[in-house]
């Protein structure tokens, strides 16, 4: 016999990507129950004006964003735009609600006080347990999901995070890589931008182009990378990143380069990757000789990976392909939400892509 | 008074792309004539019914590739698959043919017969004189165009290369940057594949997904990539090059990283492009800030360059954006023609592209 | 207590797009068992070769397709070529299968052999169960699905054809409008086009080009779609009918109009499409003003469907938007099954799109 | 000996996608002094942060559109929204300037003032020779051209008014084709839609996405094609007219049918396209058998048609597919102003696309 024990989740800022594809995926969730649903400028409208794709919940109104509506249900879901998690966290609390409350946001994933002052130029809301299971803790012997079981707060990671240190960090926990040198190069669709509608995003300037942004260092994503790649046991880490846009709408494909050590062998490096990804429900390696590509995990909260010793430059190339809504963040949101609710992690969630 | 000296141009391999596109920036050169126009399974049929967008074309015939075909015009474009144009140009020179020829192939590209062995598996053809002008030969202290004055054989660069070589070469013959860790990542589009019908260049493949190929270090193009950046200065190369296939189909974005030297600032840094840059009819920095894409090249002879210096991870990045099909292949063959016949290097050639 | 009953599906032709998609939502299904997946010239290969989003079942071997490896399943579904259904079909009796069997090919579509005849140019397999549960049969006043219970066999609509019937029939049934002079014109993704590698269908041609095909009253849906226009009540059925290829995988856009008859209210029109499919659970009348796109129905089994009367031209536009893997081929070979096997119809199935 | 008598240009909009396109083809006309280029919230910016493209203009300043800034050039591109082209033009006269005046804008496109407020729900601002020179005159005898040799004011038309009236206007003005019931749907590119940033111009909507809107007879450009095939010799004109958005950045496939009148033959309907065609420098009828598609015309001033016929259907249908930008829009202002000046109609255009 089997307990159905179902749960209820809020969803605040629904109208967005990002919260629409928590709604997605939740919709499939075979325990959760959808209360409500917030918005800001577009409280008061349908929800189907906003996500015509979720028909289920196409008659939905939108909720003003507010502790109050957002209270009361055993999960909150928060999907806004940087900066605004803390105050709508703080007054979750002071309206004593007990739930679980998952940041997709950026404003609790730093440790760091300092880099989040540098690169978001604003005080620094606090650390939350970080939402990617797969993490690879080196002093602790064990991967982040620990940490995950049980949380009340969850601070989901960035997208393009995820694509680079699922890459890299089974070559820096073993220390066949130097990530002292790292260079991430990511193609990325248009949904990671948002649905703000500024002239570059336009479909007329996106169609036929490959542009690079936030180039030379300053994407807030470095610091987080630099984070979870010590995490994975590196003493130094020194990145370079750079995201180009590219014209799919969904779609991650990170490319990460390190020096390998010396006399290491590709056999080595590959055995690594797959003693850290073996078990993973949800990142796998490939084949030898197959590379990830993005139509491969759309829609999936699958992270395929693939590895190569490259004995000419002296360097390892990673390669990870995700769906920067899925893994990269309402997946992420979802599977961390299942540790922390002592559900099977991969409940609701799949490693079935929608291709071609 | 000016004196219009026209002169005659046969392409051979008029239905692939390269081919197309060679006639396409012809039919806008003031002072060509297109000749015979050849092909190899397509011989007797339009060239409309394979590239109905040359409509002052579209009614001429394809003949077969031969020597007698191609002999008796003053210049011979030969836009073979690789492996074809070293029988081709032996046979025009047995014909007793003085034409300038111009290979769009990898065949005689390549200095070093070791490498041309390593990367094609096939016996080396021999060099001819490198069809990218803006190269920067330094012991020579000039740029290739000076060989390129009154050559009668030219080998146009490979597209990736020619983006890869404008945007980091100016740092190597400056010292700024270190060649020996030098890391490349492209996103590139679908028509440098070729119009060869393979199931990975399907629409509906690559439509919606990003796609990386000749992953840790085997692409052809390595090679030719090292011999430029020799040529540029540099002792020892090493290459980590990466491309990624995107869902357009004109276009490279190239973003090329290497160690920055100690000490050496970002105005620096920007005053050594500029240096080298600043008179180039085709090569431009871009202003500061302005980062390259692609959509700003489509059709346009032009190489459009950005460069940073990303302190935290002690790296120069440097982004060009090309149309792999003009300033990455047939531009190229026609700035080195006019160079090559004594006309105005620009002649035929526009730096306005086609956007959005 | 829920009896869980479980039944095993064959799929031939499981390397093509249809056989994949039948596969990710049989994936799904909480009730089929995947058995023997087989192809033809890819028949001992990985499945994951051919469709490495489907990861669950990557390591799965493409068994050739015969009777003998069909035979003992429970389903059989066919996606094969048009033409070669009927030999399979034959055999599996021959080889006393009692399985029940969906073509997803064209061959038991049509009643009508000269039609067949006309638009195939080969003989006529025979007619099957058409497998369009939502299709009103004007005579017997109710819909399709009434047909597929228990059926044995079922021939799968093309995916055009249920475009273009789900967006007009209700006017058909209801007499609104004059089926003797309907025009339908469908933007369609390059998936619809199968896996074949043909020139045209590449990645650079499609990118930016917007492509007829079949212009004229050539295409092999045309006489389906008049068959079920004559099924929802139509004497006389004239259809001019031309699809155009756009840069998308996957999706169907159909702009359907016919002459509005006299007196007739946009009211009434909308009234008569919300009798007709305010019940539906697959299709679905937005709200008005609101009109559906692609991009709402991908991955899922909806159909999503608006009509406006446009005064001054005298016509009703209907429009209908569908996944033409899902709800035009796969999704609707599932809904079959489940009438067949006397399982809910939605079971298995989303209206829950993948979007942006 | 040949006088060059070179005349200038200034364009009001040129921050705009329409003013750019004018901006490119200028930049190739060989008798074109680009003047002033003015914006309206833009002015004081360099056209390099707008039109990166446009190469040798990048460091233009845009001044505020006025009529002091645009009077005392020869000619005058307004490329303004709807609306703002009235009080310009007036105020250019009140300056005295008697430049030549292209309208890019529909303010003086038609010349029923009713038709205007209907569908544009403001005041007439007049109408203006009419800038599409191909268009048929059948109660003249001549073409559209004749009446802009000379002209100092020119309307230039809409982009899917050009494309759909090119397809159909033969079998209008030869009555081969019943004008009482035609039905066009377009699929049409991005640009289009403008450089305003809306939600549902988004990459991320539009990729994966084929999107209809203004169905139902709503659309402005309705009005504007009926009185073209008024002028063509159609007594009663009824039209069906949708635009459905599909993901490329340029181009306009427009698909038409009309009634064939009984007894025609495809080669009689053939002749009459050929016939009005013929000899026209950007229309061109293709080889039988062979389909327009947008990727031929891509920055050319091309207009490609086909025409078949549908006897099960008894309609023709043609079908047009010109580039929205060029002669759709920029390239129609360039001929027409060819036309105006005396200069030969085709200067400075190009019937060469630019594709793959």
């Amino acid at each position: 016999m089997v307990m159905q024990v179902s749960f209820s989740v809020a969803v605040a800022g629904a109208s967005g990507y990002a919260g629409g594809e928590v709604l997605r995926l939740l919709l499939n969730h075979p325990d959760a129950e959808i209360g409500a649903l917030t918005a800001h400028s577009s409280a008061g409208q349908r929800l189907g004006a906003h996500h015509p794709h979720l028909r289920p919940l196409a008659e939905r109104v939108l909720q003003p964003t507010s502790a109050e509506v957002l209270a009361g249900h055993d999960v909150v879901v928060l999907a806004l735009p940087h900066g605004a998690s803390g105050d709508i966290a703080a007054a979750l609390e002071d309206a004593g609600s007990d739930a679980l409350v998952l940041d997709c946001g950026a404003d609790h994933r730093l440790t760091d006080a300092a880099a989040w002052q540098q690169f978001y130029g604003s005080d620094h809301a606090g650390s939350w347990p970080y939402g990617l299971p797969e993490l690879i803790l080196a002093d602790e012997g064990e991967r982040q999901r620990e940490k995950l079981r049980a949380a009340r707060r969850v601070a989901v990671p960035g997208c393009n995070v995820t694509a680079v240190t699922l890459a890299l960090q089974p070559g820096v926990a073993t220390g066949l890589v130097d990530p002292a040198d790292v260079v991430a190069v990511l193609a990325v669709g248009y949904s990671g931008a948002g649905k703000a509608a500024k002239p570059h995003l336009l479909a007329a300037e996106g169609l036929g182009s490959l542009a690079p942004y936030a180039v030379g260092g300053t994407h807030r994503h470095v610091p987080e990378i630099e984070q979870n790649l010590r995490a994975a046991g590196a003493d130094t880490v020194r990145l370079s990143f750079t995201p180009v846009l590219a014209p799919v709408s969904r779609g991650i494909l990170a490319t990460v380069t390190a020096p390998l050590k010396a006399h290491v062998t590709a056999e080595t490096v590959r055995a690594a990757w797959q003693q850290y990804y073996g078990d993973e429900p949800f990142v796998q390696l490939l084949p030898e000789g197959t590379w990830p590509t993005t139509a491969m995990v759309t829609g999936a909260n699958t992270a395929l990976v693939q590895v190569a010793v490259d004995e000419r430059a002296g360097r390892v190339v990673a390669v990870c392909a995700i769906d920067n809504l899925v893994k990269g963040t309402a997946g992420a949101a979802v599977q961390s939400m299942n540790l922390a609710l002592g559900l099977p992690e991969t409940t609701g969630l799949t490693t079935v892509g929608v291709a071609p």
